[in-house]
């Protein structure tokens, strides 16, 4: 991922997947990518205590990090050698609360058109039997590296 | 913060900013309540490694997540007694990288319309020289609780 | 679709779709409601010159009414009898520019999750090869009406 | 604002204020561009039963013309010669419904940051005591023209 990289995003993100790099946040909070695709990619998380919000439920911000990291990865794969990107925006709509019983869940990211200077992703996160608890899209700048 | 808590939104957020209750995400990614008002709060924060992306900047995700806390704390903060809220979408918008020389950061929450059912809040996330890094908008719903 | 009608949203946008009531802006514009199912409309129209930007495109706003009909409708054909709802927000993407070489574009939108306070949608604009121009998303309250 | 234009945007805006070109769709819906600065521009309308939605008010996607050209101007008034621009996407809240007794609203719209790649834009829906209809946050893209 590093500048000088020869390898397109794809090949980049399956060497990942595979223990190569890796945020330091998914150790942080806890969730790992698990699918790559060209387009799709699928990151996965048992959220616990440890993101809480005061209320009693799991933060929003511990989806939105994941459905962020989907988002973002799912343009990543479709990356030339030499291409890199950035997140310029991301919405995130709540639809379910989560406990530390929802158990595994998986953020399934998309892309939803690619150009030569904005890619546009969408992504769902979903417990083991399909229930949607937040969903998001988000924009992203797409650019030459060197 | 709990049912039956007697209570309104202020009274409730000025005991977590002097260390009653608080959110045990906020510990586990370092941030914290410094300031309430009615319709206005900040948290702050001090990203570092262990909040950062594969690409070697502070994850989306974090900046995500505080502003998340001030848009729904600022609506919090309007609350009468026996009001509960929930987050129904948070949009957010990234204008510069952080990383772990960026140093302390606020994360300014404000009312923008509260309503019976619903109200509005955006948010800004800036460094300690006013260099805005990421800014927010989202949507709450407002309830009775009992 | 005043208060006191009996139907549920589906009867209600069926008979819109074949001709009852239907809403001034859509004659102005020039789009109509092609077809209703429970959680699913499509609305169609053909944008000209009279809905162009300065730029000599479509203008951003033509796209952001179908879709908002669309997201809008999608919720109103799942509410019961004496239910009402009313649009918190819309997001909308830009895929690509339409002109009035474009021809005939479809809105299609659906209900992603349908609660009893409150309801997301999502929606695509099409034209006739499927290529997609623009998507939205939003979130809808969803009231008792008396 | 065609290619080959030798003017900044700024002086582009000033002469669309003063009546050179502007949108076809403003004369469709009934709106116009009346004040122009650097990174601020406002446009002004007075909303009739020609932009009705079904249900007797204001249909959205009249504020989110208004607000997507207040964004879209802002960020526009900031260009140099050569410069263009595009909307990625556009987020719109609904603070209050408008109604043809609402009378002549203004769109604000502000550039929040100015990149060399992307810039963001927000913009508010006001009426003449200052009430807020509808607010707005957008992403644009910024390129070379020629």
């Amino acid at each position: 991922m590093v500048t000088g990289d020869a390898r397109d995003g794809l090949a980049q993100l399956l060497a990942m997947r595979d223990g190569e790099g890796g945020a330091p946040i998914a150790d942080t909070l806890g969730f790992r990518l698990v699918e790559v695709d060209r387009g799709y990619v699928v990151f996965e998380g048992n959220p616990g205590r440890q993101v809480y919000n005061p209320i009693g439920t799991v933060h929003g911000g511990y989806a939105a990090t994941l459905l962020d990291s989907a988002c973002g990865c799912a343009v990543h794969s479709r990356l030339e050698a030499g291409q890199g990107y950035t997140t310029l925006e991301l919405k995130i709509s709540y639809h379910r609360a989560m406990t530390d019983a929802t158990g595994t869940v998986r953020a399934e990211g998309r892309t939803l058109s690619f150009g030569r200077r904005a890619a546009f992703a969408e992504a769902k996160l979903l417990d083991s039997e399909g229930r949607l608890y937040a969903s998001a899209t988000s924009t992203l700048l797409v650019f030459d590296r060197k």
